[in-house]
C-alpha cells in the first residue's frame, strides 16, 4: 500500500510532515510518497538515520498552496505539492492522499481531480469526535457543503454509516440527526424533512437513531451524527472555542495565587489527560466522503503524531475498501421526499 | 416599578424563586408580584423574617406549566402561574414578567398574550454570553425562530443593538453575523444575503462588524452576534455540552490519583472562578425581543441568584424603555433584499 503525503501542507510543514512519514512508514508497514520540493524534504529526511531503511520516496513539486489562499487560485498552481498529490493518486501511483493543507483548496481539488462517486450529489467532510466514554462518533458535515438538501443529508448518513462500520468497528451504526430537540417534528424545515427521509430509508446495515441534541452527543449512543455543513461548522468551531476558552481561563486561574499554582502543578498530568482525550488530532483527521478517491485532511496545526494518524486512517480506508462500499450502497437509499430535490426547489 | 415573577417556573421552584424575590425586593428597590399557589408561596415566605418589610405580594394561580409540556397544552391551562403572569403585565398591573419555566410555552405566550411590536416580523430570544475579557456579548437568536429570512436577521440585529446600548452600556454597538468564515461572501445563501442587508443598513446607532467565527466570539470585539435560531441553538448547546464534558473529565481526572486529588483541592477556588465566569446565569437570563412586553426567561435550573439577576435585567429593561426604543427604531431599517422577503419565496 502506498500513501501519498503532502509534505508542504500544514503550519508545521515540512518538519512535522516528514517526521510523520517516518513514523508511518516505520510503524504502519506502508510506503509513503512525500510530495514537495525535493531538496527541502531531503534535508529533513537526513535527520532520521532510519530513513534509508524505510519505504519512503520523494516526488518533486515546486509550488506550495498557502493556508489562506483562495481555492480557485490554489488550483491554478499546477505544480503545487497538493495538486501533484491528488494527481499521483488519480493516476494510480498511490492509494490515498493525506494533507494538512488549506481545507477549501483540498476540497475543491478532491472534487475536481478525483471527481464524485456516481450517484453522490455532494461529497461531505467527516471527522471522528470524542465522547466521554472514549468511543467517539463520526460527525459530518464539517462545512464542505452549505445549503444542503434533506436528500444530501441522507446520503451523508449512508456514507457515514459505512465509515463507522468499516473504520470504527460499529457493526450496525446508529445514525442520528443533530437537531434543536430530540423529538420528531423538531427543527427547521430541512431538519424535519430529513427526519422523514431518514425514517423511510430501508438499508438494513444501519439504524436511524432519530434526533440528537448538541449536549447529548458527548455521551450519546450515536455512531454517526449528521448535520448540514453551515450549522455543522459553527458547532465544531464553538466546541473548539469553548475548550480553548476554558483552558485559557484555567491557566489564568492557576497563576492567580501560590495555592492555585501548586494545585495546577499537581493537577497537570490529569489536565493533560483531559486535553488528550478531547484532542481530535488523535483521531486521524477529517475524511472526504463521496469523492472517487481517498483523501484525509489533517488539522492545520498537525504535529508528526497527527500526520501519522492521518496516514493510519487513510491506510485503513484503503484496506477496508471504503470507496467500493460507498459505490455499492449509494443506490440502496432513495429520495422519497415530496419534491425529490429537497429544499432546492 | 413592579416585576411579576412566575413563582412556579424552573426546577427549583418555588424555593429558589421565592428566595430570588426576597433578594430582588431587598436589593433592587422594586416590587415583586409572586404568581402561584398562595399557600405554598406563603410557606416559603415565612422562612424569611424580612419578607414582611419587603414590597412583595402574592397573586393566586392554581395550575403549573411543567418543563416538558407542549406549549399548546400549556397555553390551555388558563390558571397557570405562567399565563396569569403574562396577563398581569398585559393588563398593566406589572411592568415586566420573569420566569424560569418551559421556554417553548413562555415564547408562545409572549407572542400570543403580549403580541408582537408593530413592524417586527419575528421576535427573537437573546442572552448575554461570556467572553474571556469579561465584557460579554449579546447572542441571538437562541432558538425562538427556525427558518428565518435574512430580513429577520437584520431585525434581530437592530433589536440586539438597542439591548446592547441600553442594558450593556455599549455606546455604538458592533453587530456581527455568526458565520463559517470571517470574509464577505462566506456562508450559506441566507448568511450571504444577510451580509448584504446588514451592510446596506443606514441606522447610525450601531455598526455592522461583518462576519465572525465561532472561535472568535470568546475574544471578539462584537457586542451583538446574530445567527438564525436553528444554528444558534445548536451552537449554544454545543458550548454547554463542551463545558460540561470538560469539567466532568477534570473531575474524573482529579479522583485518579492522590496527587491529582490534592491538586484538585488546591485548584478548586480557581476552577470555581472559571465556572463562575462562564456561568450565564450570572448574566440574567434570556430576553424575548420583539414582543410588546418585557419578558425575561431564566435558566430552568436557576437558583435564587439567577432569579435575582433575571429581576435585575427586567427592571433595567423597563427603566431604559427598551420597548419604546425598539418601537421607534424598527422603521429605520429596510428590507433591501431582491425579493423583499428573503428566503421564504
Amino acid at each position: 500500500m502506498k500513501i501519498v503525503l503532502d509534505a508542504m501542507g500544514g503550519d508545521c510543514a515540512p518538519e512535522e510532515t516528514v517526521k510523520g512519514a517516518i513514523l508511518g512508514a516505520g510503524e504502519l508497514g506502508i510506503s509513503v510518497v512525500l510530495v514537495g520540493p525535493g531538496r527541502r524534504i531531503g534535508e529533513e529526511l537526513k535527520r532520521y538515520p532510519e530513513a534509508g531503511r524505510l519505504d519512503i520516496e520523494v516526488v518533486e513539486a515546486t509550488e506550495v498552496v498557502t493556508a489562506g489562499e483562495e481555492p480557485r487560485k490554489a488550483l491554478q498552481k499546477k505544480d503545487s505539492s497538493m495538486r501533484r498529490g491528488f494527481e499521483l493518486v488519480k493516476a494510480g501511483y498511490g492509494d490515498a492522499f493525506v494533507s494538512a493543507g488549506n481545507t477549501g483548496a483540498l476540497l475543491m481539488m478532491a472534487v475536481l481531480i478525483f471527481g464524485r462517486i456516481e450517484g453522490v450529489e455532494r461529497p461531505a467532510m467527516a471527522s471522528v469526535m470524542p465522547t466521554l466514554d472514549g468511543r467517539g462518533y463520526l460527525y459530518m458535515d464539517l462545512g464542505a457543503n452549505l445549503d444542503t438538501s434533506p436528500w444530501n443529508l441522507l446520503q451523508f448518513g449512508l456514507m457515514g454509516s459505512i465509515y463507522a462500520q468499516k473504520l470504527m468497528g460499529r457493526e450496525r451504526p446508529q445514525v442520528a440527526l443533530l437537531n434543536v430537540g430530540s423529538e420528531k417534528g423538531k427543527g427547521d424545515r430541512r431538519a424535519k424533512e430529513a427526519f422523514e427521509l431518514f425514517a423511510a430509508q430501508v438499508n438494513q446495515d444501519w439504524v436511524f437513531y432519530g434526533n440528537i441534541e448538541g449536549r447529548d452527543v458527548f455521551r450519546g449512543p450515536a455512531d454517526v451524527v449528521v448535520c448540514d455543513g453551515f450549522a455543522g461548522n459553527l458547532v465544531l468551531k464553538a466546541m473548539e472555542g469553548t475548550a480553548e476558552a476554558i483552558f485559557s481561563l484555567i491557566k489564568e486561574g492557576v497563576s492567580g495565587s501560590l495555592r492555585s499554582t501548586l494545585g495546577g502543578w499537581l493537577l497537570r498530568p490529569a489536565l493533560k489527560g483531559v486535553l488528550a482525550r478531547l484532542d481530535y488530532r488523535e483521531y486521524g483527521g477529517a475524511t472526504f466522503l463521496g469523492v472517487n478517491g481517498i483523501c484525509v485532511k489533517c488539522h492545520g496545526s498537525s504535529n508528526a503524531r497527527a500526520i501519522f494518524n492521518g496516514l493510519r486512517v487513510a491506510g485503513d480506508a484503503v484496506r477496508q475498501k471504503v470507496l467500493n462500499h460507498i459505490k455499492e450502497n449509494i443506490g440502496t437509499i432513495a429520495d422519497t421526499s415530496a419534491t425529490g430535490d429537497g429544499l432546492e426547489d
